[in-house]
Parts: structure tokens; sequence; C-alpha cells
């Protein structure tokens, strides 16, 4: 845990281990049979992750996260149908935008910010529009930092036989996600999140059959997931060049999950260290924006002081220069920024984190960090 | 110029330098200065290699060269207008496919595998049907290795008043383009061909007005690239994130081209590893596909050997093991296999090439690697 870059207290790119950064000094062939079978290493070991061996299969693709979902969202819902997304945050909105410029119908149920997607509204939605083949949720909505009930969403499209799509983006590899228990189509989630692992990649977890069904649906042959999968089914290769670098860091990343002791470890240290900056900044008079109950230990929302002398961008590069990156806020409905939990970093960390800020609240001449 | 991995002597994914392999040992946050200073360098540099900065602009896509041939194409060529693509290999007959996937009009002008396109069945197609808006070609077609003649498309392009789109994937920063000389409206390439990058990242250099014209044209969020230059005009920053390490490496690599002397020096290198391939070859036996006119320093097509001992899985299995990472043919005119000539390797690496591939004939019972 030795750097001497600063620590990204972001929602991703984030901090990564230095052997998981090492697992990049190797060129790899992108046809030889040992990326080949890295390439099957990483896939089976998300499927597990997901536990979903039996129904589903990982199909992982170049890019961002949004490069995922938009990949996910446009294999699988057919050109005939619509989709529904529950929006209460940028993530939100961003899938139904993907949707409206891939040309796809879409709907969507808004819910403010600070609150979470409500199943009830869904399973309205749901029986008035029979239309509807597909929801699309954000389980947490890094905007805000809240964690949408993803399980009782998940429970209202089953009961509908409507297929359930979840952008997991920030909470795949820490928190618990069963996608044969959701029955979910697809899960679809990044590298560079909870997994810790550098960006380049995403990957979605389709149901098997779904994804077999929607040949020739895709609106883009570099987003077609379904003609990716049949080409790891005949060869184990990519159709287009992988970033194998970044795959052979994503490799090492998930040996450093187990090593760890899976995803339940893994949420404990993300719960640790969101308790030991959430505890600290409350010290300093900081306010969260989400009460307790809906906020994920991923990324947490602050208000930002009252204090006329705070601006937030000569906090930020005070920080910086303490070694700490953090994130502006992305809310509409108040000023704000965010910390994140997550990455290659512990309580040491989150400690001298809080400390930073006091510091940096010091030279700034504010002397509490409490909201208006 | 040390290492224990094999050496690469593929298209791309290639050898890179260690240097550049360790610009990755550290992570950015994408929202921060220094990172956005990056991407501001890297893509300037992009558009003086082209000798465009008073016309073009650079704008990066996540993924591979696909991922950036596909975003051109879908953010340039307008819904109502067609597309000329010039086919005589695998990479020209994807560029139809991605623009059928993404229900555009295309049309083509197919010639075999080897022998050059041609700006004369250019020129009559562009006179008989005004509704073709653009033209793309391949400048070097990694299917067999052969330069295509783009200046002489370009002139028939322009003369036509019709825009031209360069997959330049495979030539970029090792052939000179003068994309304001060519007149093309864009050139594609991505980090991990002749710029000696690793892969992740493409990018296109696109004519600035152009780009400005295609607002809300593209059928794809994800690969919009008029979305994402707005982007980086209005704070520098990525739409969505991007591979920060990949990244990082590139601008590394760029670097090492100014350092080694730009692009006539790089491309002295590979005329040089060229010659002492093709020469050595031959002095096994071993024919071109391609008469030297015809080819580019960047991947030799050679023929299957006559002798019947000669299994190609065998001879790449034996030049792995003595560190060298050959490519199978794509041809489908004749049996073959291919050689690389770029990254970052030189005369050594191809005279320590040629000698493995004595060895594996001997260790095989060949005799000679004459083709039929």
């Amino acid at each position: 845990m030795i750097t001497s870059d600063p620590w990204l207290l972001t929602p991703g790119p984030l901090t990564t281990s230095a052997t998981v950064k090492q697992a990049m000094l190797r060129d790899w062939g992108s046809r030889d049979d040992a990326f080949i079978a890295m390439n099957e290493r990483v896939r089976h070991r998300l499927v597990a992750l997901a536990n979903a061996e039996a129904s589903h299969v990982c199909v992982p693709v170049q890019g961002s996260g949004t490069f995922a979902i938009e990949a996910t969202i446009g294999t699988l819902v057919p050109k005939t149908s619509k989709l529904l997304v529950l929006v209460n945050g940028a993530y939100g909105k961003r899938m139904v935008r993907i949707a409206q410029v891939m040309r796809r119908e879409v709907v969507a149920i808004e819910t403010s910010e600070d609150r979470p997607v409500s199943p009830a509204a869904v399973q309205a939605m749901l029986r008035s529009d029979p239309l509807i083949s597909h929801v699309a949720v954000v389980h947490c909505e890094t905007t805000s930092g809240i964690l949408n009930p993803i399980e009782e969403v998940a429970q209202v499209c089953a009961s509908h036989a409507r297929a359930l799509i979840i952008d997991a983006m920030s909470t795949f590899g820490a928190l618990p996600l069963d996608a044969s228990k959701l029955q979910s189509q697809a899960l679809v989630a990044s590298a560079n999140k909870c997994l810790e692992g550098v960006p380049g990649i995403g990957f979605a977890i389709i149901e098997r059959y779904a994804l077999k069904r929607s040949r020739g649906n895709a609106h883009s042959l570099s987003l077609d997931l379904e003609d990716q999968w049949r080409c790891f089914e005949a060869n184990g290769q990519w159709r287009f060049t992988p970033p194998t670098h970044v795959l052979a860091a994503f490799d090492r990343a998930l040996d450093e999950l187990a090593a760890e002791g899976g995803i339940g470890m893994r949420l404990s240290r993300y719960r640790q260290n969101h308790d030991v900056l959430v505890e600290g900044m409350a010290s300093l008079g900081f306010e969260t924006l989400l009460p307790r109950a809906l906020q994920a230990p991923i990324i947490v929302t602050f208000l930002l002081p009252a204090d006329q002398g705070f601006v937030f961008e000569r906090f930020y590069e005070l920080l910086l220069r303490k070694g700490f990156v953090i994130y502006p806020g992305k809310l509409t409905i108040a000023d704000s920024f965010r910390i994140g939990c997550i990455g290659r970093l512990g309580e040491a960390q989150m400690r001298a984190a809080v400390d930073a800020v006091r510091r940096t609240l010091g030279e700034m001449g504010i002397t509490s960090g409490a909201p208006d």
C-alpha cells in the first residue's frame, strides 16, 4: 500500500494495487493460447461471482462501463419493444439517452436524486404498458451514492415476466449480486470499480438463452455482444483487438479479490472505509446527503458547508496537495461534493483523508463543515 | 530491448518498449488537471503527425481500431446518403459490415486481395452515383500487407467533391500521411500499431467543419465522436471513463516516436526490418504473396511451403518456443502466414526471427520454404 501517487477517493478509475499495475508490464499476443486462456479464466470468474454459472455467460467489451451498458441494451432490447428506465441520477438518465440515440422506444420513471427508485411505480407501469419488454435500473447511483432496491424491482419484473437489466457498475465485486436469484437478464459492470482493475474493459453477465435469441438485433457491430459471444464460443477470441494489458491487470485483480476473501471481505473493508469516513467527516461538522439506510458503502455525497469561505476548487486543490483526489458533486438538487470508499485503500488511508480535510479546513479558515 | 517475453511479429498488439509499459504503473484521476493536460498533449501531437493543425481535430475513443472506424463512419456519414467502400481484404469488408449493421446505405468495389484498389473504378462509380457522399479505403490492408494507392483515390474523391475516410490503422506513425494534402475528411488509427502504444484507444483525425456539421448524426452515444469532441472543447475531458493507464502509455509512446526522430526514422527502421525479413526468408526458399512494389513495410504475407511436412500450427508453436509470435494467414485466395515488421524491434530481432525459422524448418525436416 505504499505509493507516491495521490489516493483516488473517486468512483473509478480508482487506486489499484501495485501488483495489479505490474501485471501490465508484459505484451500479449491477442490470438495466443496463453492470452485465450486468460480470457476464459476472467470470464469464468466473473460469472461465478454472480453465482450464475448455470444460466448466464460473461461477455466483456472494450471501453468504459457506458460502452458495456449501451452494448447490453442494444443487443438485448428488441427493436420492436420498449425499455423502461428507472431514473434517480445521471446514470439512469444516461441509459435513457443511450436508448434514444439508438432509436429504441424508451420510457422513464424519474424520482428525486435522494430517493430510491419505486418498485410500486414500476409495478403500475408494467401493468399498464404491455409493450415494455425490459426494465433497466442502476444498483448504486453514484450521482448521490444511493442504493436502489433492486431485489424488490426484480420481484416486480419477474412477476410481470419482463426482463431486467441491472447497471451494477459500482457495486459488482463488493455488494452481493446473485443473477439467478434476481432473475436478471443482464448484470453490467466494469473492471475498474469494486473489482479494482484498471479502466478499459466493461462486461455483461447475460442469460444464455436471451443472448442466443438476440442475434442480429444490435445497432452496432463493435457493441454487438451476441456476435462477440459467438466468437468466444467458437475460438475463445475477441473479435477486435482487446486491451491486452488491461485484461492482464483485470485477471490479477480477480486473483487479489479471491486472496482478500471474496466479495464478503471486500464489502467489510469498504464498509469500514465508509464508516471511518462518515464518522470523521461528521466530527468536522459535515453532513451526508443521504440517511444511513439509503447509503451504499461506495461513494458518499457530503453537503457543502454553509461557511462562505468554502470554495470547492480550493478545497479540492489543497486536498490534492496532501495526496487525496476527491470528486465534485453531480447533484441537481443540492450543492455537494463526493468522497469514494472503494479501491485499494483501507482504514489508514480513510483516517488520513479525514485528517487532510481537517487540516484543509484550517488552512481555509473554516471552523465547521456544517451545511445550512 | 531486453525482455523475457516473446517478440510479437504481429500487426498489433505488438511489442512495446519497457518504458511505454512502465508508464502504466500509476493511477490517474480521469478528471484531474494533470490527466486533462495529458489528453490535450496526446490529441495535439496526433493532429501534428498528420500535419493537419489548421483544418482537423483529433477525437480519441475507447476500444479497438474497429471501434474508431465505426465511430467515424457513424458520426460522419449522413443517414440519408451513401458510403462507398473499397475492398481488397478483411478490413474493407468489415467497413461494409459496420455500415450495414448501422443501417447506412453502402456499396463496395471489391478487388482481389493481391491487387490494389482501383482509382479508375472509384472514378466511374462516383460519376454514376451522386448519392455517394463518402468513400472509405484502407491504407495498408493487413489481410495481405498490400499498400493501397490512397493519393490517387484521394484525388478522385476531391475532383468529385466527395469526402474521404482513410483507415490508416496500420500505417499512421510510420508512413507519411498528410490529411490536408490528401483532403481526407478523416484519418482513423489506433495507439497500438506503428505508434507503438498499448491497445485500448483508437482515434480519428477529423476535418473540423465536417465534424461540426455532424451533430446528432451518430447511431450510438458511446461512439458519437462529435459529442465527445464538444466535451473536449468544453472542459478537456472524456465523456465516459477513459482507459487512463493506456493513455499514459500512449503519451509515453509519442515521446519515444519523437525521440526516435519522428515518422521518417520509424519508417526507416520498419523498412530495414522488412528487408532483413524478406531477404532472410527468401534465402530459406519462402516467397511473398506480393511483389515488392505493392508491399508495405508493415506485415508480410508468405505463401505456405509446398513441402507436405509443413503444418502451420506446429511451425507457429516451435517459433513461439524460440520467442517469436507470428500471425496466421487471413487470405481467401492462397494458403499463407504473416510476419509483422512493426513494434519496438529492429534488425537484430528480425535476424533472430529468420534464424528461428531456419532452425524450425530443420526440426520439421523441411528443406525449403518454397511454395508450389
